[in-house]
C-alpha cells in the first residue's frame, strides 16, 4: 500500500529534491504540506501546522521533516506523537541528547524514524564504501570548504551559539567519511578558528586516531574558499581513492569509476520507504557525535572578524 | 571463584578508595598494580606496564583503571586485549568517539566493560532515585561550586583543550542529575564562561530541557566559590528534594533522611562484580554526552585571566 507522505517545511529543498524524489516513488503519495506561510506544490492540500493537517483527518502515514534546524526537533515530537513514521533531513538536532529523545520517541510510539544524511546516497558512495571494505587505511585526507559567502549569504543563526559555523557543511563530510570507512573514527585534537564577532567557527582542522585509522589522518574544514571542494582522499593497500563533489564522484587510482548519476533523494526516499515497510529506524548519530567531540576538545583561535 | 584485580595507576585515589574497597570484598582478591615508578600497596606484586603484568603470566581477571583520563582509553584497550575485565573511573575518554570505540573493544573481546560514575554509589542517591520514580519533576536546580584552587591545585590540564574545565568536577553532578531523574535531560542553552588565558570554562551556566524537564530548570557550575557545594535541588508533586554533599546526603521537605554513611567505592565494587559475574557491560555515556553537548551549544563568554 502507498505510503501517504506529508512534507513538512516547504523551502528550496522540499520544492527542489524531496517532491520530484516522493512523486518517483510508487511507494509514495505526497498527500499534504504543511508551512506556516501555506505554501506547497500545487493540487497538494496545505495546512499552517501539524495540529491543523492533524485535525483535518486526512489520512497521513509518514512525515518528512524539511523544516528549519531549529523547528525540526519539536514538529519530529509532534509528528511521532502523532502515530507517523518520520524521515528528518540533517542534523536531526542541534544536540546528541535531544537527538536520542527523539530516537526514544520513536521506539515508543512502534514506528519508523530515519535521520537521513543526504550525503550518503550520492551516486559514489556506496562504490567507495565496498572498495574499502575490510582494507587497510594508509593516509586519510578530508578536504571540505566552501565558500560562505556563496552558501549560506547572510544567514546569521550559523555563527550563533549551537548553529555549528563551518561544521554546517562540514557535517556532510563526516556523514560520507563515517560511511565509507571500514574503522570508527574518533578526533584526538582540533582547532577552531573562530571570527571575533562570531560563537561558531569558520575553518577547522581535526586530527583523527583509532583503531584502524593510520597517523596524520585529518580534516580541513574552511568556510572561505572561493572554489568549492568537498574531497575525501584515502590510501589503502598501495591504491588511492578520491571521493569528490560530495560524493558523487569517485576515482580510483586517479582513474574516474563509472558510478551513474542519479540524485541523492531519490534513493534516499527508497531507504525510507525500506524502513516504514519493515517497521524499523536508521539513527546513526555518530556525524553528529564528531562534531560534538571537536567542539568538546576544540583549541579555540580567535581569527579576525567577519561580516 | 574469586576475581585477580590488579591496579592500573597507583595514586591517591587508588591507594585511599580502591584498595580498601578491593580489600573489604570477598569477591576480589588484589593481585597486583601498574604503575611507572612501581608504587603499590605493600606485598601486592608491582609491574611497571601491562605489557609487563602480561608477561608476568600472574593470572589476572580484571583491571581497575585509576590512571589520568589522558592514559585511561590506551590502556583500557591494552587491558581489553588481554581479555581482562574494566572497571574505569570516570570520565572513560576525553571523546565520545572514543568511549564507544572502548565499549566496541570490550564487546569484541567478551568481558565485561564497567565504565563507572563514583558519585552515583554515593549513600543517598538510591533514596534519592526511588522519591523521584514516577514523579512529575516541578523544578529542578542544580548547584555546583567549588574551589578550584584548593581542589586542583597548579593542574594545568584542566585548562586545555579536552580539559573539561569547571565540568571535569561538573560531571559528577550531571552522573548524579541522570541517575535520579525519571526524566531525561538536555541542554537547550548553555553560557561557558571562560578565562582569557584558558581554553576550558571556569563557570557555567546550563539551561534544561526535554519531555518531563520543567522551564527554568538549570545547571549552575562554578570553581571560584569558597564554600564547596555540591547540591540538586528537585521539587516535585508538592515536595522538595536536595541531594546535597555530591549525592551523599538527601533531604525531603527539609527533613534529613537516614541514607547510611558507606563510601563509594564499596557498593561500586560489588557492582563490578555482579558485572562481571555475569557478563555484563555498564556503559552509560549521558554524563559525557551532557557536557559535549553544552560545549556544542554553549555561547562563550571570555572573563578575566585566572592565574
Amino acid at each position: 500500500m502507498s505510503i501517504a507522505i506529508a512534507i513538512i517545511g516547504y523551502g528550496k529543498i522540499a520544492e527542489d529534491q524531496h517532491v520530484p524524489a516522493i512523486r518517483a516513488n510508487p511507494d509514495f503519495h505526497l498527500a499534504a504540506s504543511v508551512s506556516r506561510r501555506l505554501a506547497g506544490p500545487p493540487g497538494v492540500p496545505a495546512f499552517a501546522s501539524i495540529a491543523d493537517l492533524s485535525a483535518s483527518g486526512l489520512p497521513i502515514d509518514a512525515v518528512a521533516l524539511c523544516n528549519t534546524p531549529t523547528e525540526r526537533p519539536a514538529t519530529a515530537f509532534e509528528a511521532l506523537a502523532a502515530g507517523w513514521h518520520v524521515l528528518m533531513e540533517k542534523p536531526p538536532a542541534a544536540t546528541l541528547a535531544v537527538a536520542e529523545q527523539i530516537a526514544a520517541a520513536a521506539r515508543a510510539a512502534g514506528v519508523s524514524l530515519f535521520a537521513s544524511w543526504h550525503c550518503r546516497f550520492g551516486p559514489a558512495v556506496a562504490a567507495a564504501k565496498a572498495l574499502l571494505s575490510g582494507r587497510r587505511i594508509d593516509s586519510l585526507l578530508i578536504d571540505w570548504r566552501e565558500d560562505v559567502r556563496k552558501w549560506h549569504p547572510g544567514q546569521q543563526w550559523i555563527w550563533q551559539p549551537g548553529g555549528f559555523g563551518v561544521f554546517d557543511p562540514g557535517i556532510n563530510g563526516l556523514s560520507l567519511l563515517s560511511e565509507i570507512l571500514p574503522v570508527e573514527l574518533a578526533i584526538s585534537a582540533a582547532r577552531l578558528e573562530t571570527p571575533a564577532n562570531h560563537q561558531t567557527p569558520i575553518a577547522a582542522r581535526l586530527d583523527f586516531s583509532g583503531p584502524g585509522i593510520p597517523a596524520n589522518a585529518h580534516g580541513l574544514f574552511d568556510w572561505l574558499e572561493p572554489d568549492d571542494r568537498w574531497n575525501i582522499h584515502i590510501g589503502f593497500e598501495g591504491h588511492t581513492l578520491l571521493l569528490s563533489h560530495g560524493g558523487s564522484r569517485l576515482t580510483l587510482d586517479e582513474v574516474p569509476q563509472e558510478v551513474g548519476n542519479e540524485g541523492e533523494y531519490p534513493p534516499l526516499y527508497r531507504r525510507f520507504a525500506e524502513l516504514v515497510n519493515h517497521r524499523e529506524s536508521e539513527v546513526d548519530l555518530r556525524p553528529l557525535q564528531l562534531v560534538a567531540d571537536a567542539f568538546l576538545l576544540g583549541e579555540r583561535v580567535t581569527v579576525p572578524a567577519f561580516e
